[in-house]
């Protein structure tokens, strides 16, 4: 999950000098400041590119704004079957140049100290916000859609593989050195709706990556928020790394996908406004859960929020990095 | 789930009538006049007595109003465990009167026709509320509190499982013919806390209802939204069904949970927004899913929104009462 953010008092002052969050996100010698921002403060075992998931829709046109309070808005948003003619596969180098250029940069930056993990939100997630043009509850439009006319929705989550798979790429070979698929919605779907629209479709972009000689070799992480339904499918996609919200128990995860893919998480972010030996208790708690370091990579179930202690989060690393087992 | 509501143009005639959502909950002959309005337009099964689900909390006195298109919202939200001195176990003949006439008034209206199902929400949910003061996305302050000082928290959700327990046994002593728990803010918790501070109060009470000769022998209701980790252990609650929404697979459910409870759900209500052929087929999906209708309670699997076709709701309650299976 992102590391970088508003609890930082640095990223609070970069974020300042940009002016808004959009030109924090576009500006590669910006984004590269706030990447590297929680590395200089916590001894972390790896960066993850500064940007936001809703850049591909950015750059296919539909009006990308940020509302204070509200997160992402499109102005343009994707509402009928004829507006799909006016979207196409962006071209990575040129409508995405930014984020390439900060993954270059972060590289150099980096020196080789730790890896650099890229990533894009999964082609159901980036068609969830294209169509509703903004988060939402309850999804009622692309739902419409999904439950009215499947076949047209296919075709544009078809265009978001593509797009995905390029972006991608294009993160590998500029310099990212593990890339993941953030699929936040996929837990707002029936079980066969999410085979359908949200695990295919990133089956498709992980297939597309081992096809490539950039993104070949490099792990692929795969995560679904409130996917827990779905681990076993999961752990057949193709992906090395399932990424886990909080709510499953690492250890009956483990248990359900066997030895096959590694497992990144599962620490609730809110853990992190507790009390210090009780963020220590929960922290060691999911690792023991686990039970080897082996096929883990501890991480927070979601997103860091912006009132979150930053000794805390050092507190989290220290007990992490200092568990025997 | 809500049966009535918004959806229904003779439900916007009765809350025009009454003025307020509140007046609309705290005045039995209105409450008893939309709780029928859906039955008189579909041949449902059941009738389910229309309240709010923070009903206790607003009997404790903390000042719930409900803001246009933002939901119920506290005045006096719980944040300090100060303030849990002013928090009481209300009394349902007295405080929560309104409700209990309205059970009483909806029985005699239904002259035996179809049950009534009485409701509460969970002590976990109201606890959500009544801490976070509205909705919340990440329900940080409750979890704060979860994580750093468990046992005040604790109390407090003790208090809410006798206001809970006495509430639902009144509902049943009025007349309601089968009892739900409705969990919305369960799926939010990790395990352990889910098993902690959700399942076992809802345990406490189912087991204080058994125990009463009023409820005893009551059919009861859980559900927990986003609760699918969780199965098993439900399904040795007490409880007599589960209630469950759309994202796990109704089949995959029931050879988790045996035979021992029945299951109820579990269309996703935007399916709703869907066409007409595609709303019989999700619903068939569904029914054979589970392949028997013993043990099974068709259901959405959560409440109906505003701008639901009527007519697509006819359709689902006719697919789901001519399948031959």
């Amino acid at each position: 999950m992102r590391q970088a953010g508003r609890y930082l008092p640095e990223y609070q002052e970069t974020r300042k000098k940009a002016g808004d969050f959009l030109t924090l996100c576009t500006t590669p010698e910006l984004a590269c400041e706030v990447t590297l921002q929680p590395l200089a403060r916590f001894p972390l075992d790896a960066a993850i590119l500064f940007s936001d998931i809703l850049t591909i829709p950015h750059a296919m046109g539909l009006g990308l704004s940020f509302q204070e309070g509200e997160g992402p808005v499109f102005a343009r948003p994707v509402r009928h079957p004829r507006d799909l003619s006016r979207l196409a596969v962006p071209d990575p180098e040129t409508e995405l140049r930014y984020v390439l250029d900060a993954v270059r940069l972060i590289r150099h930056e980096l020196h080789g100290r730790v890896p650099l993990i890229g990533f894009s939100g999964s082609p159901w997630t980036l068609a969830c916000y294209m169509v509703e043009g903004r988060g939402s509850r309850d999804f009622q439009h692309i739902k419409a859609w999904l439950y009215s006319d499947a076949s047209t929705l296919q075709g544009m989550i078809n265009l978001l593989v593509d797009s995905v798979a390029q972006y991608l790429q294009a993160q590998a070979a500029a310099g990212a050195q593990a890339l993941m698929l953030f699929d936040t919605w996929g837990g707002s779907l029936s079980t066969p709706a999410y085979f359908r629209f949200s695990l295919e479709p990133m089956k498709k972009v992980i297939a597309h990556l081992r096809s490539c000689p950039e993104s070949r070799d490099l792990p692929i992480i795969l995560f679904t928020k409130g996917g827990a339904n779905w681990l076993e499918e999961m752990a057949v996609s193709g992906a090395d790394v399932l990424g886990l919200d909080w709510t499953i128990d690492l250890g009956a995860a483990r248990s359900r996908v066997g030895s096959g893919v590694a497992l990144q998480g599962n620490m609730d972010p809110m853990a992190l406004y507790g009390a210090p030996e009780q963020i220590e208790q929960e922290a060691l708690r999911i690792l023991e859960s686990h039970g080897s370091r082996a096929g883990h990579i501890f991480n927070l179930g979601h997103g860091i929020t912006p009132q979150t202690p930053i000794e805390h989060v050092a507190l989290l690393v220290d007990t992490v990095h200092s568990w025997p087992g």
